[in-house]
This record gives C-alpha cells, structure tokens and sequence, in this order.
C-alpha cells in the first residue's frame, strides 16, 4: 500500500536539510551501501529543457541505488504538452497533461522533471504550473530537476559543499552575488539556494544584486540585502556568483555593469573565501577565468557533490515508499 | 541454432491473440516471474519518428524480462536511410538499408521499428516499405512499434483492456469512432484494432465514420460499417475513437464536423459503455475532456497495459529464439 | 589510486596491436567471460556528431563487461562548449571545455568523445583541439569515438577483419582505395587506416587516389602511393574504399571523376580480392551495389567488429585502472 506521496521539490525544515546532508556524506563515502535499495524500480526522467550535470548526475545517484532510469526528452523525443483546462485542442499541442502525466505514473515509480520558466507570466511561473500539473496528476513522487522557480537538487549539494569547508566555529558569512550575463535567466538557482541557505540556518546569508533585481521575499527572508558588492564579499566565507534576470520587471535584464563580473580585485584583502557557481559559467562575463582556475573555487566540488545530493534524496523518497 | 525468424508486425489468428492474452494478464500479476529470459540479449529500439508510450513501455516491458535496450532516434540521433535500390546516392540519404539493416541485426538480438507511413503514396505505404526492408535484411526478429499501415502492439493492449472489461456473458458490441483531427493522421491505429477485433472473434466490430473514410476493406471483412454515429454508440459496450485520414483519397481530409466529436449527449441513453483512445487525443476536438475524465474511461487503463502488451510479445519472441 | 592516465586516440606500436586484436579475437569468441570487468563503474559516451556503428557497438561492447553506458548528446541535449582560452564568453557557446570536462571525469570513469573536424583550419583539427581539451581537463581516460584526425576503433576493427581473412602465408597487398563522395569528408577514417596498417607491419600498403588527394605525410610512411587504380587493384588481396577530402587545399573537393567508383570491371583480373569500407557507404558513389552485394564485400564483417574492438580497448583502459 502507497504511503502518502512525498515529492522534493523545495526546501525542507533545517532537520530535513540535515538529515540529508548526513546521508548524502554517507554515499559519498560509500557509493553502493545500499545497492539494492531500488531494485526493480525505474526512475523516469523528463526533460522539458536542456540539462547536463542534473541529468547524469542523477543517473549516477539513481545507478548506486539500483535504480534503473529512462531518460526522456520531451522537447526533442516527445511533442508539446497542453497545461490549460478545458481547452480545444486544436493548435501546436498534442497532449494534455492530464492524460500524459498518468501515464507516466503508471510506467515509473519515480518521475523527475526539469521545467524551465517561460519568464513571460511570473504568475504562471511562480504558481509552477507544469511542475504542479505533474505532481497533480502522475499519481508518483516527483523530484525536481530544476523547476520554474527553484531548483532544489542544486542546492542540496551547495550546501553538502560548503558544511564540507566550515573551518571557523562561528557562523560562516555566505554571500549570494549577482553577475552579469548577455540573457534574461531564470531565477530558480537564486532563489533556492536563498531558501536552503535561511531554512538550514548554519550560516549568515548576505545577498548583494544591483538595483531593481530584488528576488521574490519568501525566499529571503532572514537574509541581509545589499548593493555593495565589494562591501559584502571583504569578510565572507563563501561568495556564491549567479546571475539572474529581474524578478519584479519580471524576466528583464536591468543591469549590464561589468563591475558586477567577481574579480581578484574585489578579494585582495579576503585570501580565504571560497567561489562557487552551479555551473554551466560564462567565463569572464559573470565571473573571471582567474577565480574559476584558483584553489579558491569550489565549483568542480559543488558538480561533484551533485551526485551525492541526488542519491540521498532518491533513497529518501525509495525508503518512503517502502515503509 | 536458430529457428526459423517470427516477427510481430500484425495480428496473429484468433488463437495466437487468446495466447497473448493469457501471457499479458500473467506478467500483469507477476511482472519479474521471467525475469532471466532476456539475460545477456538486447533489444535495438529503432525510432524514425517520435513516440512516448510505445518507447517507454516496450523499455519497461523488456526490463522485466532481465532483457537490455538501446533506443535510437534514427530521425534525430542518426541520418537519413535509402530503401530504394539500386539508386546512385548522390543526394540526401546517406546510407542504405541493405547495409544498415544487418549491422543492426548483428548488435541487437531482436529489433523493433517505429516508421510513420509518408500519406502520400499509398502503394508504398501499404507493402510497407520501410518494416519490409528491416525483416529483410536485418536477420532477427523485428518488432512493430508501429508501422505505415498498422500498430500491433497498441491493439494488442487494447484487446486485453477489452476483455479485462467484459461484463456480459454475450458478445460485447465495439463501435470504432471516426473523430475529427485538424492534422491528417495514419490509418495504422485503426486498420490494426478492426484487425485485432476481426481476428479475435470474441466480439462484434462496427466502424462508424463519415463518407469517405472507409478503410482498407482487408482489415475490416467481419465489420458492420456505418456513417451514424448516434445509433452505432446507443448500445455499444466499448466505444474507441479515433482520427484516421483517408484512405480512398488518400491521406487527405474530407471531413471537418465537429459533430464527429464524441460527447456526452451522443451516450445519454448509454449510461454503461466504456470509452477508449489510443493516446495523445486532442481534448475537445476528437472527443470531449468531459468523457476523458469521466469513470467510463478507459484510457490510461490501455496505456498501462501496453506494458503487458509488449512484455507478452517480446517473451515469445525471446522464447522461440530459444527452443 | 590511479596509475598513470593511458587514453586510447590513435594506433600503439605493432606489439600492441597484436594484443588488441588477439583480446578481440578472444572476446569474439567468448563475449560475456569478462562480464564483471566492468562492474559498479560507468563509460560516458559523449557525442558532438552523429554516430550510428560507433555508438551502439561501444554500448553492447561495455555491457560484456558489465559496464554501465551512458550517452550524451552534446550537441542535441546540451549546449555549445568554448574550446579558447581566456575568451570573454558573451556569445553562442554557454560552457568552457576547462568547466565542463573535469564534471565529466567525476560522474564517469571513462570517458568516450565523437568529435568531427571543422574542415575549415587544418591547423587546429591536426591539432586535435578538441579531443586534448577533453584529454587535458577530464582526469579520466579517454577514448576517440573518432575524432578531427583519426578513427581508431575503426581501424582495429578493419585490422581484425583483415587478419581473419588472411589466407596466403605472403605479407597480403592492402589497397587503400580513394573513391567520389558529393560532400567534402573528412581524412580520418584514411589516415587512421594508413597508420594501423603501417605500424601493424602485417602487410604491404598501396593507396590510390586522384593528385592532390595526398594525405598527412605522417599516417603514411611506409606506404606506397599511385594515382593509378586500376594498377594498384590488379592484384590486391584487400581493396579498403574509402573517400576523403583534400589534406593540402584543406577540406576541399579536387576530382569528382566517377573512374574512381569500384566496380567489378576493375577487377576482372583478380576474382579474390576482398572489398572493404568504413559504412556508411553511398553505393553506387562510391563504390557499386554490385560489389557491396557480392561474396567479396567484407564490410558487414568490419562492422560487426567494431562490437570486438570495442570490448578490447575498453578492456584494456580497465584492467589499467585496476592494476
């Protein structure tokens, strides 16, 4: 008999964090501790958008499991799904969500998904409609692989990466930095690592974007804003670069200021603070060549992390379906 | 040694589909029950055009039998094939099927074809040109997933989905429904359940659809044929819509009225009869999201057993190849 | 711990390619007695062009070896990757080879890449640029699925083939035979024959092709070299056909003259010779049907080598790990 359905597609408590954080070290340890725990189980993967790290990062966590995965390119493979109600169908789209999502459901025991924002309709975006529509009608726990407003795999492993640098006792000063970019991102990598970031609760958490990039408030609640970049990174413990487009001009790209790109200069009197991105990076646009080639950065160990991060969210949903 | 080489590419006789469904229901109760047969053999999924149920539950169907696959979008992934001999390549395909069928067959142990028929040259489309030239020169056993004219593996599900429907002791009355597309759409659904019902001979088959929309009278002999869909569905115990283009005229469309849709109103005096579809429909264009949604629906009970469907066809295959 | 990196991008010296070809050999004959060789790791298959053989018999090799496979295809399912250094990345390409690649060696313990010359800077592509980022970056070993230069599994695969076909106790004649394609393709499936066959020592070289069609002085020492076909057929024991474009004018197409198609006429004098190619192959282009038809086309048995090969490079990039 199903226990009640549990998806990963956000944030949980700072217990949660925690409890997955412990397990996600544990795989990294020991990678097949529990080989078998998806045996003859299949993880579906729909990808609605393009994905590289996310996608074999996941078939690799899924593998140590003995989780068979399919991976399906809805967009390339497939053909355009209809979210709307009641419409009639008879223009570009040649399924409904509702008829295709139980399908699915009936074929996976787990289904993830990667969706993109169209960042036209931040109603539509924030509401996660196609995420929603899945988990609404697969009748399967959903994982997301990134979602229209978060992307909670991501940062599982950005916070597995920086617990794994604590050097101090004292709470680490975690700076989240907005770099610039040549097109209008989403905001989902910001927004979540702000979530997990005040969920978890080790760590003190600054946020520095020009004027105008404010993200959505329920996310960074109990962090501190600011517009001074160089200001905020002199005393932190980890500067994380992301960019991403303007959340209330919603999808806009307000600022092209090159001075936001992270350079040596801005951490001449801070030798130890560590640089992350999720990659993929454009290379001296959002941040320079030389922090990404230093001892300092992180980035390959955030990459690596995201395996581990995966792994121990598939078991927990796995055990959940056991129990 | 090998036996001499079986394909599925159609419906077998009465007796060959009763088999199936015997086998299907069993691996429907215990899906791992042949979990070895498959061992150190692999399925070749070959996709020269796209698809999302067949794909996946033939991959689902084959894990279970402990058998290996490998998908590969010919369309997307590979190039174009020549099927026309004795041509000079000097234009766009880039390799022949004489010699791209037996490579195949030397890699996969069974291989399984997906090809869309052109509409526009019916003699071609109906010698099947395309699966014709796979079982020719691959070697092994072939695999519909789908073919120019017909769609084994589909109707082979919905004949299990039927009888795990029968409610009656007597012969179960099945109308297929002509209903509106804006797209014209291969015969190859419908030409294949008319196969499957003829052939099965436990029910009786009426076809109801607009002028000109008659079918190939090969697959239908045994059908009662009308153009009233009011009064085919009044007393009908199963009704699966269904879009095709013609086939006289072929692969247009001569029919555009909305009064083809399936609705409520045509069942009110037939609260009991089932409702199928093969999937993707367009909803409120081939039948109304009021129906799809509806307990009489049988849809995803048909795209759940396509599962059932294929494991069933795959495991005779596997075992002929052995004995 | 690692021992020294070893990666598998062009021939070893003549000892070495008898160990491979008798590890092929053995593999032939007994598929599955290393089928734990491979266990609990995974190959990335990664593809920045189209690949039908090369692909599919990488895969069913690496499953005799209970190597998990997992296909990427960069071009299709990720994004375009930056091959300069130090480049402000502000146009198409999304992600540095120096980011990208090490995420790469952390998810896979090998690593297969498929990437095709750009025909346009002979400097570049002989300087393999893109094969060595991935070499340089990766920290995995790596293997060409045929890269800007050279196509190496081929070439064992065609080495095996020829081996086994060996019937005089002579040193057999080889011919490496230029034949006319529409497209300018590129030398590497030419130059990485020339160079198996010349370092292999097994046998005597000749290639015939058009003036200006020379290839890569550096593939090719030890091999005779004749503008004249129909000689150098006369009495070959192996014609290799193949088209290529030209090394010198780089890229370019310099003789469309259909003399250079093989055809039985060449060889009226010489009933035993044997006929090989790559595939895909433009019959009746390059090479006629009539030929490609006949008992002396060997080219369905190179490519059920390429599954051999594979098995034996693989293999081998394992047993290093290990040791």
């Amino acid at each position: 008999m199903k226990k009640t359905l549990q998806h990963f597609i956000a944030a949980p408590d700072s217990a949660g964090i925690e409890a997955l954080l412990r397990t996600a070290a544990t795989y990294k340890q020991h990678p097949w501790v529990d080989g078998n725990l998806g045996r003859q189980r299949t993880l579906g993967l729909l990808f609605l958008n393009p994905s590289l790290r996310t996608r074999l990062s996941t078939q690799i966590a899924a593998r140590h499991l003995g989780l068979d995965t399919i991976v399906f390119n809805v967009d390339k493979e497939g053909w355009a799904l209809e979210f709307r109600d009641e419409v009639i169908m008879d223009g570009t789209t040649v399924e409904h969500i509702r008829d295709a999502a139980p399908v699915l459901g009936q074929y996976f025991d787990l289904l993830a998904v990667r969706t993109f924002p169209g960042l036209q309709d931040r109603e539509s975006d924030y509401a996660e409609t196609v995420l929603r529509a899945f988990m609404d009608h697969c009748g399967v726990p959903v994982i997301s692989l990134e979602s229209a407003t978060l992307h909670p795999l991501q940062s599982l492993a950005d916070t597995l990466t920086i617990r794994e640098h604590f050097s101090a006792s004292a709470k680490p000063k975690v700076v989240l930095a907005w770099g610039p970019h040549i097109k209008p991102l989403p905001q989902c990598v910001a927004n979540s690592f702000a979530q997990w970031m005040c969920h978890w609760g080790q760590v003190e958490l600054t946020i520095a974007h020009p004027e105008g990039y404010e993200l959505a408030p329920e996310y960074t609640r109990g962090a501190t804003i600011t517009h001074d970049l160089q200001g905020a990174v002199r005393d932190a413990d980890f500067i994380y670069v992301k960019n991403w487009s303007a959340w209330k001009d919603y999808g806009k790209i307000r600022c092209t200021d090159s001075g936001w790109m992270l350079q040596p200069e801005h951490l001449k009197e801070n030798p130890s603070a560590k640089i992350m991105h999720c990659l993929p990076v454009r290379r001296n646009l959002e941040i320079s060549s030389a922090l990404l080639d230093s001892p300092r950065s992180l980035v390959q160990a955030q990459a690596g992390n995201r395996v581990w991060a995966a792994q121990a969210v598939i078991a927990g949903l796995l055990k959940n379906m056991q129990g």
